[in-house]
């Protein structure tokens, strides 16, 4: 009889070196909260989406899905002006960021990024044993000059950043998209927030990859589908190691139907605008500094003082907001932009805390 | 100026090599074909399964889903009695397969599986850069006895094995799993359709993960949704690797709520093995042999004759099946088990296609 097998040793040694994945707090089924910390839209999907779905849902459910998603890949294409074989459907933007490293990235090559900035591809460059190279952002949250001097085999830039919210302008990307040998990754999760994209580099630079994600602008983080934009030669690769039926069918014609219906999103995208003016300028009249937001969500901080308490306060009250415990974040809050009521919620209780920690005490 | 890159030098060698993922036919939207030809369910979901999803497409679908799906693992837990902490749930089990492998295998780590099987294992392994170990299948279908000395760190063992049908019963994969000192996978992608299952194993031997899927007898191919069911120890690093929100949230209901309605699934299943006895045997009628299948699909070989034409043949009469080029299987069709209505379609078309190839012409 052999020794029993622990089953930690299994597993590889770089899986077993990468921190357990810590989900964002998900407040419990039932539990109403004003929920500002995971950057979802406060409104629905469009209407015409969740008509076509509730029209999809029928005995084809028992097909496979299309592997190519070639629906939504076309619909893109039009929507963005790229060609279709520039355009690749995934599960969300995060499995096409996993992708991307999967098909480039070999044990010890160097993949960089500034910082702070997502914390997803320090997770997804420790499991493909490549080796993160940090690049500490300015204090003005600008490119910083070094990035592309790194020799990386990839370069992430969060455009615009999270959690910062802030936005490297479009000259800014295409220096550094020459500046690299290797791919540059603009991950665009949240450019319909802002004044300008990278998407017209997609076909004029061969190494760069731009990626959008249905689940901010578009209110569809529950059905997890996000697109991506390069050269088909690299796209090609990305393919290869992709599962073959990543997309499932409603999600597919979701964001087929949600992307024909820009109208839609671009309202939202208007009041959220206007709300985040409204909540930063609030913010500082509370005595935070809020860089100026190009996202759907605010980075507010007090310098030197720990927020901590205060989103536990908030939470406590029904408000959640995200709280990074890292030495450059400690004293900042990232607080995505609701609806007006929720954004008069929360600076209710922002301004009751503030009173409190001074001393006053409830009035 | 530098050199303009060329795309494909961006990718990893390992991923050049790879053949480009080759999906499989499928038939344009509006053509009326009988597809019999990836394993589908002949048969549409449950309808408990359809109403929870028409009443879930609401608003809600802004907010990202539950990353660990515990209420769909709270049901696998309780129907297949593993307990909670044993169950994973996947985008497919295809996503559970490739997460299985980034956790367990490192570049040149053996991966051992007998062959003839799914083919989708050699893609993901090279994809790894792991070593494939292919080890022959008897005649007979066995397991074959060199397996478990392939040293391998995972192994895989589909079953019942897709192209044969055919299903190794439970003490040969016990013996299996104690022989190897590495992982042993037990692929259960068809195992409602057959006699019995490998499910024991979980939680009493460490290194055996069982896989199932809803793809088939569950009809929801369309919808992607797989379990893992495995030491929790294995699975924290499997989930490691995982995305966040590898599992969007009308997947996870339906899911849920399919499991909750075993007795549906068990209808259809029994429709489909009273079929399938049907198909074998007029398969033998028409000179075919058909080793004993306990999937939803046959293996109908007619030694030294090659089926390709025949696959093509009936593809032009609008029923598709399932011919794999490959020396081993070029005498063979996989053939999905259908209605009986599709299954005398079939039928029919073999045996006038059969007349013909006979010399007499159609009648």
């Amino acid at each position: 009889m052999s020794d029993p097998i622990s089953p930690r040793t299994l597993l590889r040694a770089a899986v077993r070196a990468v921190a357990p994945y810590e989900p964002g707090e998900q407040p419990a089924p039932g539990r109403r909260v004003i929920k500002l910390n995971t950057n979802e839209s406060p409104y629905p999907p469009s209407p015409r989406v969740l008509e076509a779905l509730r029209n999809a849902i029928d005995g084809a459910l028992r097909l496979y899905p299309d592997p190519e998603a070639q629906a939504l890949r076309s619909r893109a294409s039009e929507i963005y002006g790229v060609p279709v074989d520039h355009v690749m459907a995934g599960n969300g933007s995060d499995e096409l960021l996993a992708l991307l490293l999967r098909a480039t990235v070999d044990p010890g090559d160097p993949v960089a990024f500034p910082v702070p900035t997502y914390s997803l591809y320090e997770t997804l460059v420790a499991v493909q044993g490549g080796k993160a190279v940090h690049v500490p952002y300015p204090d003005d949250w600008s490119v910083p000059e070094s990035l592309a001097s790194a020799g990386a085999r990839v370069t992430f830039l969060c455009n615009p950043n999270s959690p910062s919210g802030t936005a490297a302008p479009a000259d800014a990307i295409e220096a550094l998209a020459r500046a690299v040998r290797g791919i540059l990754v603009v991950d665009e999760a949240y450019v319909d927030f802002a004044d300008g994209d990278a998407m017209a580099l997609v076909g004029r630079l061969p190494n760069v990859v731009v990626l959008r994600t249905l689940s901010k602008s578009f209110s569809l983080a529950g059905l997890r589908a996000g697109l991506a934009f390069a050269h088909p030669d690299l796209l090609a690769g990305v393919r290869t190691v992709k599962d073959s039926y990543n997309l499932n069918r409603l999600t597919q014609l979701a964001a087929e139907v949600a992307l024909a219906d820009l109208a839609y999103m671009r309202a939202n995208v208007s009041r959220i605008r206007a709300t985040r003016a409204r909540l930063a300028a609030a913010l500082e009249e509370l005595g935070y500094r809020v860089p100026e937001s190009q996202a759907n969500f605010v980075l507010a901080r007090r310098p030197g003082v720990d927020q901590a308490p205060v989103a536990a306060a908030l939470a406590e009250r029904g408000v959640l907001v995200r709280h990074f415990p890292t030495p450059r974040l400690r004293d900042a809050l990232r607080i995505t932009v609701g609806t007006d009521e929720e954004t008069d919620v929360l600076l209710g209780h922002l301004a009751a805390l503030a009173r409190l920690s001074a001393g006053g005490g409830p009035r």
